[in-house]
């Protein structure tokens, strides 16, 4: 390995410590001396991003799509390198790191090529009808960027969602200055991509300020940052738990600002009679790939599924106990996650009505696939059921009928996904579920899984809470980036006091 | 008058009464005994907005636009008992309620047309790469309505923004059922217009659900009603304190959803020297009728003008005193506004540098205007001075240069508007207040006057706290409909399950 991490934060382009300095738990090899930001460190980053703005608001589209490419241009510069501390750190194997960085650099390009097509800036006109009583002033509407930016990056994609990641992206084509709170879990996979971005920052001849990631392992850190009076958004993908103490600083504010959270679901999906009796197994196998991909550490992870009992149900949870049950062990991304996975897999384990089909190892961090059933009477008296366990752990939901699917249906938490297995003869049964489905997910699927997160115009990935803080937006695809901008209207404003993309 | 309220809720079609009653304190004539509602109220009517949303989430839009276009029909079928009972109870006067009657059918009229044509949906289709590794799926996108929406009336526009106001018509074009919470000012007012609503709702075909009016004058009840489970969004218009707190319980709930408020504004106004030079007198005559406009009731109102002082100045306050002192004492919405205004004048004549221009008179419910003069420094020095004082009360903020200007401009909290007077030898200083002004206020002007808000497809009635909690919508305009709904994805779904508008 060439790279070699100092540890420190990346503000605005320079290298700083802090005298406080935390270990790192990599997944293999030693740990790594990391600077524990503060509020002092937030403060330097947010101003030099406040101070950045008033160049970086205003700069052209195609100066900024110029800076995303140069951004996808250094970390691909840089690919070995990141593989190469990526994998130690995060225990994920190189093809999967090398496959997230071409996802990274392809969201850069994308969201380059999005703000020079420009059709997201939405540009309105009411043209002035002077004639008419009241007469009709002129008034033109814009996209604007909203300010400095505070990311906050994910365990489980530590290049994809992490310091370049969509978040991050979607900000800077915007406009917006972003603020990284790096991940403890990858600090050197943080650090080694954010020289990165500082260098294509410096290359467009941008003000050091666009970027800063400051290093930290403590929650002080992220709630200095969140309550900076400048920052004037977050974009967070984690756990349920720090994200809503996230959100409720943000709502605490003197002048709230947006919490953009992604904080898990568990994905069900719902196999309808015909499908089940045409090809239980096959949907079992694909069920247990998609449940234990990554170790079961993605979002989308399908942990639930809902089927009627019977002989259909018996030949699935076979099918997918077999298939799982070679799944060998996988290192999860850290200590925390592993004891995570453990004390879910007990809560499930000791809820009444729930039966371990499935038994399987987890130790200090490596895990295997746990599977568990119930029924759809148990589930629906055990609403913890729905909360979701990070890692392949897999609860088969066997319902009396139809009414009782659509009860389980209706009594979902928000969620990112929903997918319905079926064929020709469960078109009533799928007619009745979709109304359900639609009103709990950002994204429903049909005959498929939901890992694999498409990065396009069309993709969701979002929904209800506690899926998501935010119905409305999505942290993956185009759309991204309508969470940093604003609407601004200009009325009877002359040609050469207009925002450039309104001349 | 031929209309005579009943004084009850209309929940889902159905009058409905309540054991407490309060009585009303019209400007005009006796009190209206009122039902006053709560949380058993709440319940029926959201229950009912539920029920209703499974069938109006999935009518078509020619279904919702002939919704819209009826209830414009009903509301101007009962134009003179509309108008009979707003002057009763608000005290302005028939020409103005008249006129905001057309500007609420015409927002109703101008939603109608606006589903029709369908943009709104913003439908996106990547369709599928087979070929692809890996390969892409087909994924289709569409914005889709969240359900019940509570909305909470303003007392300055007893029709436009209110119980059939611009967040009603937004959430029903939406295909969103709505929950109104009356406002206690205009209790007889909110009951004939919702009487239209339910009429359009049943000649409609459609649920009664689909449109509930509960009346009351606690704070319980808006407590209720947005911390009701199945309440998705909240649209208000009010004052700061009332709509925090709403802002407050809707953040803390379990499942937080979103709260758009629109709180208010000193909306300022930037004298360029130039243009004062050329016109200091005619842009005071502009200002003092835009200030004291419907006893300044406006959230428009431009309450703070900011100039460079010397001659100009004083050619400025000169013109506007002798506009506003003759401008005739106006009756205010309710006692308890004119009592905050009162209270806010104090305020603001007590603050350390402010100096009283025009003395004048506000008895129990009767305002005239207010003016006073402070310099930048003391402007600086004292940041209450721009909280909002709800009526026509102005401060004439001196400034010593162009860049104790741009202070000003930058300590400003966020606004609805703002506006600058300029002319050609202005364009330096005009560019550098731009980009300034921009980041404050959701809609910028040249050369003219904020009250007066266009209903068109440009306009943004919204901005950075406290203007509105939510810098991203408006609550004014077509956009307003972008609150009222979730993008939803479907992958690989058979055209039979996708929702109609995207077949």
């Amino acid at each position: 390995m060439s790279f070699a991490p100092h540890g420190n934060h990346l503000i605005a382009g320079e290298v700083v410590a802090s005298p406080d300095r935390f270990t790192s738990a990599p997944a293999d090899g030693a740990g790594l001396s990391v600077a524990e930001g503060g509020a002092a460190e937030v403060d330097r980053a947010v101003a030099a991003a406040e101070a950045a703005f008033e160049v970086f608001g205003w700069t052209s589209r195609d100066d900024r799509a110029a800076l995303l490419d140069r951004i996808a241009d250094a970390i691909e510069a840089r690919g070995p390198d990141i593989t190469a501390i990526g994998t130690r750190e995060t225990g994920l194997p190189p093809a999967r790191l090398e496959g997230e960085r071409g996802r990274t650099t392809g969201q850069l390009r994308l969201f380059a090529s999005h703000i020079r097509d420009g059709a997201y800036l939405d540009r309105r006109h009411d043209a002035a009808l002077p004639d008419r009583t009241p007469p009709r002033p002129d008034i033109r509407m814009i996209q604007r960027p909203i300010g400095p930016v505070a990311v906050f990056g994910a365990s489980n994609f530590p290049l994809a969602f992490s310091t370049a990641g969509g978040d991050t992206a979607s900000a800077l084509a915007a406009g917006c200055p972003v603020v990284v709170k790096g991940h403890p879990a990858h600090p050197g996979t943080g650090e080694i991509v954010a020289q990165a971005i500082a260098e294509a920052v410096r290359a467009s001849g941008l003000p050091g300020g666009v970027f800063s990631l400051i290093q930290g392992s403590t929650r002080d850190l992220g709630a200095a940052l969140v309550q900076h009076p400048l920052i004037r958004a977050v974009g967070f993908t984690g756990s349920l738990g720090a994200g809503r103490a996230l959100f409720d600083l943000c709502a605490r504010r003197p002048e709230p600002i947006p919490f953009f959270g992604e904080l898990g679901s568990v994905n069900p999906m719902f196999l309808l009679p015909a499908a089940m009796a045409a090809r239980a197994e096959a949907i079992a196998t694909g069920w247990a790939g998609s449940l234990s991909l990554g170790a079961g550490q993605f979002c989308t992870n399908p942990g639930v599924v809902v089927t009627l009992s019977g002989g259909e149900a018996d030949r699935f949870t076979a099918a997918a106990t077999q298939a799982l049950s070679a799944v060998p062990a996988q290192t999860m991304l850290t200590d925390g996650i592993a004891a995570a996975y453990r004390a879910g897999r007990d809560r499930v384990a000791a809820t009444a009505g729930v039966r371990e089909v499935l038994t399987s190892v987890c130790d200090r961090r490596n895990a295997t696939p746990y599977v568990f059933e119930t029924t759809g009477a148990d589930w629906l008296a055990n609403r913890d059921l729905g909360e979701a366990v990070f890692g392949p752990l897999g609860i088969i939901v066997r319902v009396a009928d139809a009414d009782e699917m659509l009860a389980v249906a209706r009594s979902l938490h928000g969620q990112l996904t929903a997918t319905i297995h079926h064929d020709a003869g469960d078109l009533d049964l799928a007619r009745r579920l979709m109304p359900v489905l639609e009103r709990k997910a950002g994204r429903v699927l049909a005959n498929g899984y939901p890992t694999g997160v498409e990065v396009c115009d069309a993709m969701v990935h979002g929904g209800p809470y506690p899926a998501s803080t935010n119905f409305g937006a999505t942290s993956v695809g185009t759309m991204a980036i309508r969470r940093f901008l604003r609407p601004v209207s200009y009325q009877n404003m002359p040609e050469t006091l207009l925002p450039e993309d309104l001349r």
